[in-house]
């Protein structure tokens, strides 16, 4: 029987509409367990709130505000974008790491992001072998992007499929009205720099190229832009209408973002307007269609309250698993989703070595991607269909939904020194 | 007792999550005075429906499409943006009007829409009258813009007003996770060229200026680019982060639309870019301040899976009253909301004569806007809160809602003529 320990949390990236959830699942779990696990003290601002020594104690927090969090989205502790450099390059912060830690007596490092969370997670659970000072590495995966490697799909994804999926059936029967006389050609623009799952999740919202969305722009495929005006042209001469979904990370055969169209504005400043613009502009250039665009951009991630059931028991589990894997004495492994089958769907949680999860991403494969290009194929909605599956739909209170804003007391410092990011 | 007449039924105009619910309210209240009324045909596309002969019999779909209805977005039979002229100008399309409902025995027009097409539905209402031909027209009111007079609110308006508080509510909680280390300002433009209405809305997201969001743009209200810009300067220091939501009909003071900025781009089109990035571009280049945008544009307005319960049920009551204001012998006016108070909120279904609606547009009152001018009132929080209560989640199947899309059977043209438009 090991000593007791502190255990630190933190949340990393860009947030989700269930990392929460995860918190969620460390908390309870490590409530369960007061023999083994102290308190869980949360990093404000993910790592930053380590190396800064700017930690929440969540044992001041009730079990109904920590319940609460299974169902409120954003990052409830604060994230960030900060990735921890090497151990030659920056001993510095490895050191004052340690220093945190054994100051609060921490003896659990659960870390909740992506890529390069994993990648940070991987550096912190070294310390043990390099550094000689003991502590178990767990990394939570969370990610919209779904690029994580091992894992069959990425907590928070779900939700934001689903988000974009129901939008896309929402917003196409809206534009389908209006065609005769107004709006033809609707873009909707959704997040996904690298991989286009997102885009591709937009493909559930109709049954095939006859169904909305017509047109799916993934960053996997260069952008054939004759290609696409014949595909904008003949859908409006079939169905008077054609929407297209269109990832952020859309590019040209040479790499350039679509984004990055090289419009300047009256100024000549560079133009900041969204690949949703340059696209719709295209349009209305090439075939003068009348058109609409719209930016789901955050509204996408923090969604919440059209969350996917499967991603938030999965968000919980991965985040519950942690603890108990930890307490079980893993070290640097990230805890996984195993897919058993896909109809009926069955998933379990699995956990890979961290050496295999830092800085790999996971590009959507080609035989997700319709020949054509435009679309997606049986075997990705094969994929993505229970991924989307289930409502959990967040408690209201007039109208509105109930979020928690946590108590954030923060953990008393005991180092007498500050540490400069 | 007049003898058996059929009806008319069309929508026209914008759609919004719920102007089905009214259809599903007319349609399912017609079927119970089969004694009275005969078929209710729908004009494809609105009022061109019935100039071209071009109906749909809803006789042909089953109770459970009907019903179904009731929780679909966009517009069943087709919307349209076409509004009818003066019968002075334009003899020959009232000429056709009643020639259409004279082969088709319709004796019912019920028109479902906003100021233009409660014009419209005006002018059919005094066929009667000025052409000496029977026909009980009544206006079945919708809009998002809430921007029609006498009735307290409008159909469409409590379902778009829920949407923006609960994006605006969780995108904030993303935006103040990331703060830190990431985007400051986030800025969402919504809907409301002429009224704030909408925008308002996102008022409910926090309880005053100190929460999200931390300031709103009016289309009623000047823009005083130094004041806001203090204002996202001081919300920056204060919270680490501000949210901004815009109407898409802020302008300057002198009438100018931001949107309109003039800006061009690399090849001196016009500019198509929104207001959000218009606002956008201004934080950044005052401020330096890295910011995210999103454009709610059509989701907004077609999101029936965050529909406002109150807004579905008066939906449909103001279609289901139309036909039964019909049948008691009204012709020239429009079913009504009246509030009968605030807390706890009771309303009922009253009726108001056409003269009095027809192009007359509601503005929000001065003493909705915080003196400010950056947020809402506890007056304006006291009107809009009941109309965003309740949620009426559609049914779901895999995942995503279960939206109806019906057979649209034509009705077999009578008339050897055609109508050109």
């Amino acid at each position: 029987m090991t000593a007791k320990k502190n255990a630190f949390y933190a949340q990393s990236g860009g947030v989700t509409a269930v990392i929460n959830a995860s918190a969620c699942g460390v908390i309870q779990t490590a409530r369960k367990h007061r023999d083994r696990i102290g308190k869980v003290y949360a990093g404000r601002n993910g790592i930053i709130g380590a190396l800064t020594e700017d930690m929440i104690d969540t044992s001041r927090e009730s079990a109904r505000a920590i319940a609460a969090l299974r169902h409120t989205p954003g990052g409830a502790f604060g994230s960030a974008r900060y990735k921890l450099k090497g151990l030659d390059e920056n001993r510095a912060e490895y050191q004052r790491l340690i220093e945190v830690f054994k100051a609060h007596n921490i003896g659990y490092f659960f870390y909740n992001g992506g890529g390069d969370s994993a990648d940070t997670c991987y550096k912190v659970s070294q310390l043990s072998k390099t550094m000689g000072f003991p502590v178990q590495a767990i990394h939570i995966p969370k990610t919209v992007d779904n690029d994580l490697p091992v894992t069959d799909n990425c907590p928070g994804f779900g939700s934001v499929a689903k988000y974009v999926a129901v939008s896309t059936r929402e917003a196409a029967m809206d534009v389908a009205s209006m065609a005769r006389t107004s709006t033809k050609v609707f873009v909707l623009e959704v997040m996904g720099r690298h991989a286009g799952w997102i885009a591709a999740s937009a493909g559930l919202a109709g049954s095939g190229p006859n169904e909305p969305p017509h047109i799916i722009l993934f960053p996997e495929v260069p952008f054939n832009q004759p290609a696409f005006l014949r595909r904008v042209k003949r859908s409006v001469a079939d169905h008077e209408y054609c929407v297209v979904v269109v990832s952020e990370g859309a590019r040209y055969r040479d790499g350039r973002f679509l984004a990055d169209a090289g419009t300047t504005d009256a100024f000549g400043h560079k133009q900041l307007g969204g690949v949703a613009q340059v696209v719709a502009q295209l349009v209305r250039d090439a075939l003068g269609f009348k058109f609409h665009y719209a930016i789901a951009d955050y509204l996408q991630r923090s969604a919440r309250h059209i969350a996917s059931a499967t991603d938030a028991k999965q968000a919980y589990a991965v985040g519950k698993s942690a603890v108990e894997l930890a307490l079980a004495g893993h070290n640097s492994i990230m805890t996984t989703i195993v897919r058993k089958s896909d109809r009926p769907y069955r998933w379990s949680i699995g956990e890979a070595p961290l050496s295999r999860v830092a800085n790999r991403e996971k590009m959507m494969p080609k035989r997700y991607i319709r020949a054509d290009g435009f679309g997606i194929t049986a075997a990705c909605r094969r994929y993505l269909a229970p991924l989307v599956r289930g409502e959990d739909y967040p408690p209201y209170t007039d109208g509105l939904p109930d979020y928690v804003t946590l108590k954030n007391v923060p953990v008393a410092k005991k180092l007498r020194t500050k540490f400069v990011l």
